[in-house]
């Protein structure tokens, strides 16, 4: 069970509540009126808990599971141990995902502007919000409606924030506009300057960096990573994209929606994304490019060239995942022969 | 145009007066009074903005820009559309940002301490600077002139500070010396112990860290990165370093003038680098190396030898540019003999 | 010598005070009364300070330096010049951090609690900490004995804080549990939100976070990093691990005793690491996998399978180190044949 001094657990619930809620089926021979209070991993779950089967690398867990519930595909609900109820879903993570924002939904922050929270002149806090303590909010700033400005963040003059969003502790915004409902976890930089300087033996030429970040709505932004303004167009997040921890975007970057960045990703400037790209973790794409909608990297591979739509890439420089596969078979090989 | 929430536009400026400020020439036949409001990038300059082409990449959107006037090298005149005014220069870039720069000005900070900023006792903050809220200065600690000290940042105990010195939000420093003009970004952290203890089974064994982070003058440290401080000799930045956001600068580094850095860099406790060198993205250098001047790397890649100066390189282990890419043509072919 | 400003030098000790303190012995024809001042490199230490030769690449200063008294393994005191003398240790490098922490130990922080902390209900904070201005303790929040926390660092509601430990400035604190004597480093985030989602075409869906942080005793976190708590299991880290700046740990991640992980290095989700192993920088760990105690990983490597105890890996993907300097040589003689 969540540590109840860090989750509050709304529970319980029936399981036929729980099916709806997560937009699953009950198995034939389930009780719809079963209790359940709560959520849990498979190898933890008890008697009065809910649990779920996604990856496949669990499947001996789920055997001997002793959850009284278990979300699961259909094609693997005949492993389920004897007595476990099942709630059947074709997308079983996305389903948990739901059951569990049930039990543990995102609290309503309680509107309050800490005394020392400063909040410059012409800023405007809508009084839905809560703004904690040793925020700073620079002039001119807008804040929509329902927002968590958490501890110590720093929002800079003339950001606009949109209904619901959540500012972690200690991350700094300037020249942003940022959409409904997008998260920006503690440590994060928005919209400071670019990388932008013409370079030069005798001193490198700093180049003005005029334009804003723009996050669409729905975004997750990771702790400590860093998002440039741009040069003079904008650099753009586009809806429903998530993006880890400790990455990094350069000036002018395009980012369609839906994209999926894991941790350490480097972007470098004026790259343009399509829609559902997804990045493993410590990719690297050079500046200048362009990348098509639903491409996908895998970790730490480096790209040095326009990517098609839907490619799967790997490797430095990035080569189809295919080749790349062969490289590394070939390569191995090499042992073996010498031997 | 820039977003005039957060950019001030200083123009109009006539052709002419461009052409002075940017160091580049007219072309013979335009009209020196041509009056420019802004800049802006080629494919959105509009007849009063001022562009500029470098990356051979824009070629297509230079010949039907609708820009009234561009810099340009010389060598691409002829390519510009009919009627657009032209600024030639050797360095379209540089004189891109030394125009930009006319246009948009760095602010020079209002002096001002903010009432909730802190400055201990001891420390000398000249009465030219601006503090900004929740900014906490060390005892001892000596901050020049015309320096800005963002939000919330924190500047340790006998840390001294150059002149005209910008220090991002939440960006924190200590055991450090900063020279004029340098800028630190938000969430930029110097001067923090280094990584060193011996390994032990028994528990490893804190090594004290004993020297400072010196930085020189006008060098920029890019957001969330950090630089730690010497373990007995200094960690040093020579002069007109520029380095990206979420770069990582081990103990006892000694970094020449003019280097460029670009994100995630990782740099290893002990390198001495030379002058002019060039890192790509999410570079690695192990310990102890030496790195001469005017080196270049790819990036990702992976330095483990000493490089003399003027080499580029790629790979991990880096290998001189010409055989890395050679190897990856070599094994992006393995895939067409296969099949 | 140690800047003064920054650093406190609690000498002089006599040399048989230093063999006792650095648990070495004697060169037998030292001067066990030789007053020693300070530590201080090979190539800087004079007349009164005490040096040490760890790694064999400083032999050459070592054969010259004018240090009075230097550490050094037994095997190479015949290359000391002459009338130096001389501290035998198996371990010079432990020896020396003993020996350097006798010269500077850690200052005890004298207790207080800045006026401008807040401390939420219910928190308790014991009289002996040090807090400092623009901190900020959630509720319910319990910080043990002796602590440091540094500027403007951001402590979550319930969060629980051992003995000794020191957070860092402008770092943020949540859904966690820290042991006795850990250090965290400024800026470092721990117990935000794993990177949880069920990917979706029509939009990704959050999968609460509902685990926590604990990490164990003696544990450094570097500068910048970042640890994510558990999505239902908790993130652990064990007893004396190094974790260096800007290093990224996933959810559900367990790391056993005194592992190493240097900088950039990125672990995802719900990885188990045992014992005593060691990452080189940039390191990249894909999720879901086993490494087993004593493995080693060179820098940049990409871990993609489970790896046994004791292994010691290179490339990506990972291959044992061995094959992977066989497959490096291969590539680079290609360039040979070519030419």
């Amino acid at each position: 069970m969540a540590d109840p001094r860090f989750h509050s657990c709304a529970g319980p619930f029936t399981l036929a509540e729980l099916a709806a809620l997560s937009e699953a089926e009950m198995s034939e021979d389930s009780d719809s009126a079963l209790c359940l209070v709560d959520v849990a991993p498979l190898d933890r779950a008890g008697p009065r808990q809910l649990s779920f089967l996604d990856n496949r690398k669990y499947i001996a867990q789920f055997e001997k599971s002793e959850a009284a519930a278990c979300i699961v595909a259909p094609s693997l609900a005949a492993r389920a141990p004897k007595g476990m109820a099942l709630l059947l879903s074709d997308s079983p993570y996305r389903s948990y995902a739901l059951a569990a924002q049930a039990f543990y939904p995102v609290p309503v922050p309680e509107p309050h502007i800490a005394e020392t929270a400063i909040i410059e002149n012409g800023a405007r806090v809508d009084e839905t919000c809560r703004v904690e303590h040793g925020v700073v909010i620079g002039a001119e700033a807008i804040i929509g409606k329902n927002c968590l400005i958490e501890a110590n963040a720093v929002i800079g003059p003339a950001v606009e924030i949109g209904d619901g969003v959540i500012v972690g502790a200690c991350a700094s915004l300037s020249h942003c506009l940022i959409g409904d409902r997008t998260r920006i976890y503690p440590g994060a930089r928005i919209g400071q300057d670019g990388f932008g300087f013409s370079p030069d033996p005798g001193g490198h030429t700093k180049v003005p960096q005029l334009g804003r970040v723009i996050v669409g709505e729905d975004v997750e932004i990771g702790a400590n990573s860093a998002i440039d303004r741009g040069s003079g167009p904008d650099t753009i997040i586009g809806q429903g994209c998530w993006i880890d921890n400790l990455v990094q975007i350069g000036h002018n970057v395009e980012m369609g929606r839906g994209c999926v960045v894991a941790g350490m990703v480097a972007i470098a400037g004026s790259v343009k994304i399509g829609d559902f790209v997804f990045f493993g973790g410590q990719v690297g794409i050079a500046g200048h490019i362009t990348v098509g909608s639903g491409a996908k990297f895998a970790g730490q591979s480096g790209i040095t060239r326009d990517i098609p739509p839907g490619a799967t890439m790997g490797g430095t420089p990035a080569v189809p995942i295919r080749d790349w596969h062969r490289a590394s078979i070939f390569l191995s090989r090499l042992s073996d022969r010498d031997k």
